[in-house]
């Protein structure tokens, strides 16, 4: 095809429960792979290389994901994402579609993401949220997790929120909201908003939360983690599950 | 074990994608079935037969079912809920149990019923609501499917909203509300409310609203299907999949 290429951004929802995370992976079933998959079918086999602005985990779920690549396709952008559609299973799919400079970079230029962490607190356990939601039966005391969540946002080394294996990243990321929100059917969630995360920091955080709504860690132990920068001092991953990339928003958004 | 019987209620919700129906088939998955094996197994293997207040069909999903059952055990009704909860899956779960007296009877005492039938009427498809919604993106002429809807309430003879297949059941109900809501993310539900429902009759009344809606259909052909009770002039059974029995209501509910 002689068509000239063109960059464009995708805006995508996934259930996470049947994907291996987002990134490629042989042999397993990940968004990455489905995407680039249709995408190759449109483009008669070639690969058309993604990059996301959350490497989700495998389980974790996104309501607003935004990806880009490089595409070298007839169809305008309303035609695009229509046959994207058509090629993609229920579980992953694109929202929208728009054709952007070709600098974009969608994890590089993300300017703050928002990020759920659902628990639902039901004793009997809600079916339509066992997908989406960690359940949590056994008592909290919110007051408690309150005060460690204050003590959350700000400009910090957040290695001791990840876990224990090296990574040459920077570890300083700006927290710019942490907050629960209890909603209706017994179930609380979790809100947190920064510049970035690393990899398994907020279901650290989330653990470690849970253990001081527990009264098994005090408040301060939050502190005393991200001080320290050990992740020994941590609770414990939660489960992807009931993790959720809400929104990722660029310098250009309103 | 010597302990006096009871009959017992079970209100529960199940998310019904793996399951194919309520009903007890040999060698298949089904709600009665993974809950009587459950009881089965506190009984010592002995058989605890239930009852439900509607047996919904496979891939149909449950807010407020009602079961009942006679158990022989010392476990009050909060062990009973309890130990319940812990031998059942994510996708069935017990909400609460009670003692109620012995001629209790889930189905025959039902004094009304609730059904939602949910569509995703967004262009992209909710994958969120994949398993709980029907995807329907094309056009709806939602003044037609009102005025359809506000035809259905009273008592009618519903064959002509049942399958072909006979039946021996008197087809005669009283449908007392029928409407639409609108709600966030590109949703809308269908509402039914009835002292009973025949088998299929919520999925023939919306497959024969969504044809309304698409103007494949006049109106008044609602009332044609009701008066000349031929299914051949309704349209086709709606997928099992956004379909939720929400609320059984008994004479003794406030």
């Amino acid at each position: 095809m002689s068509t000239e290429a063109r960059r464009v951004r995708i805006d995508l929802a996934y259930d996470g429960t049947e994907f291996c995370g987002w990134q490629l992976q042989p042999g397993r079933r990940t968004v990455q792979g489905v995407l680039e998959r249709a995408l190759a079918e449109l483009h008669g086999g070639e690969r058309v290389a993604l990059r996301a602005a959350g490497r989700t985990d495998a389980g974790v779920h996104a309501h607003g994901q935004v990806a880009d690549g490089r595409v070298r396709l007839r169809h305008d952008d309303g035609n695009l994402v229509y046959a994207l559609r058509r090629l993609l299973p229920p579980d992953v799919r694109p929202i929208e579609l728009r054709t952007v400079p070709d600098g974009f970079h969608s994890r590089k230029h993300a300017r703050s993401k928002t990020y759920h962490y659902r628990v639902d607190r039901s004793a009997h356990g809600d079916p339509f949220a066992a997908r989406y939601a960690l359940h949590h039966p056994t008592a909290l005391d919110d007051a408690c997790i309150e005060q460690a969540l204050a003590l959350l946002p700000g400009r910090h080394d957040w290695t001791g929120f990840t876990t224990l294996r090296c990574d040459k990243e920077d570890p300083v990321r700006e927290l710019t909201a942490a907050r629960m929100t209890r909603r209706s059917g017994g179930e609380t969630c979790f809100e947190f908003e920064g510049q970035g995360f690393l990899r398994y920091m907020v279901r650290n955080v989330v653990g470690t939360l849970l253990e001081i709504g527990k009264r098994r860690m005090p408040v301060e132990q939050v502190t005393e983690i991200l001080e320290r920068h050990d992740p020994l001092l941590a609770g414990p991953t939660a489960a992807p599950h009931g993790l959720h990339l809400m929104r990722v928003r660029y310098a250009d958004d309103d």
